[in-house]
């Protein structure tokens, strides 16, 4: 992984007033780069081949510019030029994935947040030690042979939301299980799911305090997953084990909510814990990060997984969310993003919120 | 009940250009303070020790000031000092529910709305004579014996949620019922639930015209409800009822959705209906209310339940709503009341809209 | 149905310095009165009897005028009077389907978009031919005999939502078919609907080009059915056969939503290969439009419907889209339609856009 040294080395050459935003065109780029644009930053969008074309449609969310790879692996080669260019790159989740973990620790480009997160997050049992260390509620791991109660079967090469199933006893997972793959068992929490955004700022004084830093809660949604969403119209599971048809949990988009409102110390707890324990086990997660929830009727909140940057569900809220106006009329995740790093720029600190 | 007279005597002595907008800080008070402040109007929080941290992460919805109770039971004893800063109260489901029924009816403090009508919309069977006064279309009662479709079953204990169950026929319901406890049966109308809400203003004279006064449609939402709208991905009730798993109907949120226009007229009538019948019965039901419907597929609205002020899934619009705009850019239904409270103290008529 | 020169003949008269904006009070007419207004073109509300009392409580959405007809049968009586004030008519589902197509296509008043596409929507063979001829997929249609997975039986007079059902095997559909009536069996695309609202403009050219003019995609929706939505709580589809209750589709309202981005190249590629092919077919679909589509867990996106103009599921974006915002900031459909028809008129090309 680059050190912070490295990215020291290399911020010591740019030019802090003529920075820009550089991501690649996927995921919550439109958000990204329309909410740079309103903060008066350049913006740098990184695809494959010609620009897609339906930028062209939304001239308030287009990058000012493209740079072009032949595949997302090659954007090391981009390194030199997105540097001369002063760039700083906003991860989003599909940056990630299409580039791979690995290279992309190793990019040699300024990057928003903490990189060291990804080691963390991408870890099942590191992530669990995390979480459970913050004080939060996962759902539990159980052996097959304790099956009491509804449960998550995980195989483990999984992906996309397929490969899952659900049993609600030892019985119907002996039924459904196939032996022949790994998997993990997993308790089933019955509620409704709430994907909670948050932005944690280590330069802003003044708001949620933590012991270092700010801690914003900007907007949520619930994610929109095909088939499982609509499926019911076809039958309960157990009579759409007979037909040939499986639930599945793959995202396609999202949708609004808010969350009553006597949840939201709670809410703000779990955000500063995981923040406070992140900040003692790697150095802190920072900028954006989501909360994967689900609202027990016992109004609990467990939390099932962590994403330690931005997430598409903000995509809803691309001109101000019913908690982030309360901050700033009009408020983005990506215009948020912006407003950091500008913060950082003025108070000449870009390497605290850069990796 | 505190009497229209004492209220009309502490009104005497409040200065009314430095009013204050008052209420406890949960369930809508975010909006009810940011609306406050959009009018100009001073806020004050009331909480329990310490001010809840996550009004700092919200400085535009953050009250000017908080006052600290040991309990809401204790809310009388800070009459006096609301009474100095010139506060209104703006109840809210969470406002009566903490402080209880019998100490908010006598609290001197001048309060929006009309306190009157929690006696007609917490008694069952007053609140039945009221909408079907109105010519409102209710689920039936039903006699288990006349069971002959889908009914919920309501145990009197009930509470948030819980202690309910849906039957579709006789022999479900004694499989289901356990009689050692009271229950009522009630028709279970088929189709999807809208929340309207709705602000009667008895000062405005310009708009959708009532006897006296005028009628605004201002937003809808469903209610998130916890297990229930997730639980299918369980199974379907009757395998549930095999499994430990009970669907349960605690709200935990709220999404945004329109109504089909061609339904307006209609949706203003049952508002409408609702608040003439108010006027005859009680003196009427003033400022935000909500009616709690289930759209069928034969597009008729039935009403299910009311409430008499303003309700949480006016959270998702505090920035404005599909319909709100349409009345002016970016009105909430916390804006609306302040606005409200400031129009009759232009013309002096505070005594009109408060109890 | 009106010809061209008919048209082009009646746009002669017509003083384009003072349009006016009209359809019938109804579906989307609040949004289309209000984006009107914002563009500051007159606006008048055809009605039926008393202008519906609703509109007094918006008045941001109010016509400037209305003009009542004993029966939206009767709207030719009118078309001298609309003619006389420069009314051009915003088409939506109600307008067409209160007046009858018919009707509808020899109205002798010009019409946004193209009427023609009237013909090639309404008859499901040539909305076929032309949807799998812009190399779109549609649910393949299915002989009983050949169910070998979900399927939609659709009955011929059904309508509105009412008058399918599915089956998930052929024993299913034997059990439950109704061989007294026509119908048709159509494949049931297990997957989570999208409603994409498209905007196609002859007149502009910066932006995302078609062969002529551009593609704009300015928000989506999911619609909400009664009872379809909710039925679940009830029990599954097969547990429901027993009882009385069937599952219905009719439309009661919309939520909001937004689509994973990654889908965007795929999802203008869908609004271009259909105008395309209207281009070639019968000269253009021009205006709004939306594909009712549903997207599988494959990421594929199946088009089961075509709407050649305004939807109701816009009624959500009346004050912008987390879409359109990135074109204009609180841009409507609604307003997006008078924003064509002033440019047309600015460039005096009112014959483009009208029919």
């Amino acid at each position: 992984m680059i050190t912070k040294k490295q990215i020291s080395d290399i911020l010591k050459d740019y030019n802090t007033e003529d920075l820009a935003i550089a991501t690649v065109c996927s995921h919550s780029s439109l958000q990204i780069f329309h909410g740079a644009r309103k903060e008066g930053l350049k913006t740098i969008g990184i695809c494959i081949g010609e620009p897609p074309r339906f930028y062209n449609a939304y001239p308030l969310a287009k990058p000012d510019e493209f740079i072009s790879v032949d595949s997302y692996k090659n954007i090391p080669d981009i390194a030199p030029l997105l540097r001369q260019k002063n760039a700083i790159i906003i991860p989003h989740g599909s940056f990630v994935e299409y580039m791979g973990a690995d290279k992309f620790l190793d990019l040699e480009v300024p990057t928003f947040g903490n990189r060291a997160v990804l080691n963390w997050e991408s870890d099942r049992t590191k992530e669990r030690e995390w979480l459970e260390g913050a004080g939060i509620h996962m759902p539990r791991l159980v052996e097959p042979e304790d099956i009491h109660g509804p449960v998550m079967v995980k195989y483990h090469g999984a992906k996309g939301g397929r490969g899952f199933f659900i049993a609600k006893n030892y019985e119907e997972f002996l039924e459904n299980i196939d032996e022949s793959e790994k998997y993990t068992v997993q308790e089933f929490i019955v509620g409704t799911r709430y994907y909670l955004h948050f932005f944690y700022s280590p330069l802003r004084q003044e708001g949620y305090k933590l012991s270092n830093g700010t801690l914003e809660m900007l907007s949520m949604d619930r994610r929109v997953e095909s088939n499982a969403d609509e499926i019911f119209r076809l039958g309960s599971p157990k009579e759409l084990e007979k037909a040939s048809v499986q639930p599945t949990y793959v995202v396609t988009g999202n949708i609004p909510l808010v969350a009553r409102e006597s949840l939201m110390p709670k809410i703000f707890s779990l955000g500063e814990q995981v923040v406070e324990e992140s900040l003692k086990l790697f150095g802190g997660m920072i900028g954006s990060f989501c909360l994967e929830t689900v609202f027990t009727d016992q109004l609990e909140i467990k939390v099932f997984e962590i994403s330690a940057r931005i997430v598409a569900g903000t995509n809803i809220y691309t001109n101000g969310s019913p908690y982030s106006d309360f901050i700033e009329e009009g408020l983005s995740t990506g215009k948020r993003i912006s407003q950091e790093v500008k913060l950082a720029a003025e108070q000449e600190k870009l390497e605290v919120i850069l990796s």
